[in-house]
């Protein structure tokens, strides 16, 4: 890694909101701020002068750099920049940077890989992408199973420092859909403060065999015949949900800790249930993506 | 079943419908009627009216009897008929109805039944168990197992004569939620016309290990890298939803034809896949709700 880095802006735009930081000359974040303005609040041709009505006074340091990961590479976002398909590492990523502004401004864009089911159906991330890279600078490990929960939760197996396969699950927005359009919702509190031991149960019955579309009518009967308070009921439905998601991670192949990254509420299910499920694991933060990006910045060559 | 049976006029009250045919001596069905007029548009109180409004006519026969099917029964409806639990038969349904006025009007009772899993999780029915018991007079069989497909899909085991067990799957409703809240529905044209053999690459995909979680996702992405066309994409997710369901019924218990009960568009979807699965199967209409009241009032001791 370089030892004279260029000063770094790392941006974190996504599709609701807006994340930066100025970080120091050994990564350390000197400053944050974030905004909901995330690329469906931004007008088409209007990113540029958001960016600087945000982040215009830390964009005036000589030979500042900035990079931008997440959505605003996408096709809704300020321009399009290409999967990066795996495996990929920092050097793949770094060269499919799509600068804006030569040396100045770049887009860091998504992976995108190949599935390994018979239709080979195509897997994409944006954004992930720096976190896994920044959670392996933090960790100081190059193989790893990561998961990154969320609306769309990533899991993804990295080996000898590379991206090689990753595959996405809808927890988050199945959750938001079931417990706020359907029918379960309609008897669930969802102000209802969360229970752990109703969340593992959840967990616990994921896990028998059953499809998890039956499952979830459970949601409803159980608070039909009064075995569970519609406080409680959200709880449940979210241990269904990540218990799903993880049954098909029963067989990892890594023995380390499986490295778990997002914000503190779910990293802190997500540890519930595979601790729960015998899998050890670690949890980071957010500072991940500002590790990622200031990696990134010091492989990257922006000449 | 008795000879001389009284003037039936059968009800199926539902959530959103309310439909009704007045039966011959021998079960025929003389005339029927269907209205917007389902549970959720009935103020409280207001029942008997809105049945002698669109039924008074029929009503007025002398010696008439009316059993009333659905979510009428429900906490929800005209009065709440408790569930009757499984094993259940005829007899047992009648035996539960849930007379308003003694002799003449009948709320007919759901099933509740007690799930296998080590929760022992309850699951319940109401106005499926009419139809399950008219498609048995329909096909001569005592002994079956049952789709309703629907909103909430049921699947049924019919042991002489009785409903030993069934499970309900929200197929149906998580179709409508994906498709038209989610993020899938962004990228999918809902007036595409069905694609038969999209559909049966969704059933495959479905029956692949791995999460429905995950495989949802590559209606997102399938549409995003040009695999499928936005007309197609609701085709696929059909598939991968009917798909999931009919995975758990890899080993079906009776060698005869599943019977299928429902809208001729749902029986074709389910009647596909199942014989793309080499499942026999065999379909009915919605004549099977009035088969089975006819044979609930002939059984039944309305005295």
């Amino acid at each position: 890694m370089s030892t004279n880095q260029q000063p770094l802006i790392a941006i974190d735009w996504g599709t609701t909101s807006l994340r930066g930081a100025r970080l120091g000359a050994s990564g350390q974040v000197l400053e944050s701020r974030e905004f909901s303005r995330g690329i469906l609040s931004v007008a088409p041709g209007q990113f540029e002068a958001v960016l600087h009505e945000l982040f215009g006074d830390w964009l005036q340091a000589p030979g500042v750099l900035c990079l931008i990961s997440g959505m605003a590479g996408s096709r809704q976002g300020w321009q399009e920049a290409p999967y990066c398909p795996c495996p990929a590492g920092f050097a793949e990523l770094g060269q499919h940077l799509l600068w804006l502004k030569p040396g100045r401004i770049a887009l860091v864009p998504g992976l995108s890989c190949v599935g390994t089911d018979p239709l080979n159906t195509p897997d994409v991330m944006r954004g992930e992408e720096v976190q896994i890279f920044g959670a392996l600078q933090m960790t100081g490990r190059d193989s790893a199973t990561l998961v990154l929960p969320g609306t769309h939760s990533k899991w993804v197996q990295v080996h000898s420092g590379r991206v090689t396969q990753f595959q996405t699950f809808m927890t988050g927005e199945v959750f938001a859909l079931m417990s706020q359009h359907s029918i379960l919702g309609k008897t669930m509190d969802l102000q209802g403060a969360f229970d752990e031991a109703v969340f593992l149960q959840g967990v616990d019955q994921s896990q028998h065999s059953g499809s998890v579309l039956h499952q979830l009518f459970a949601v409803r009967t159980l608070g039909l015949f009064e075995r569970l308070s519609a406080a409680q009921l959200p709880s449940y439905l979210s241990g269904l949900l990540i218990g799903e998601e993880l049954r098909q991670q029963a067989v990892l192949p890594h023995p380390d800790p499986v490295l778990v990254i997002g914000s503190p509420a779910l990293c802190l299910r997500y540890t519930l249930a595979l601790q729960h499920l015998h899998t050890p694991c670690q949890s980071l933060g957010a500072e991940a993506t500002w590790a990622g990006l200031w990696a990134l910045a010091s492989s990257c060559d922006p000449s």
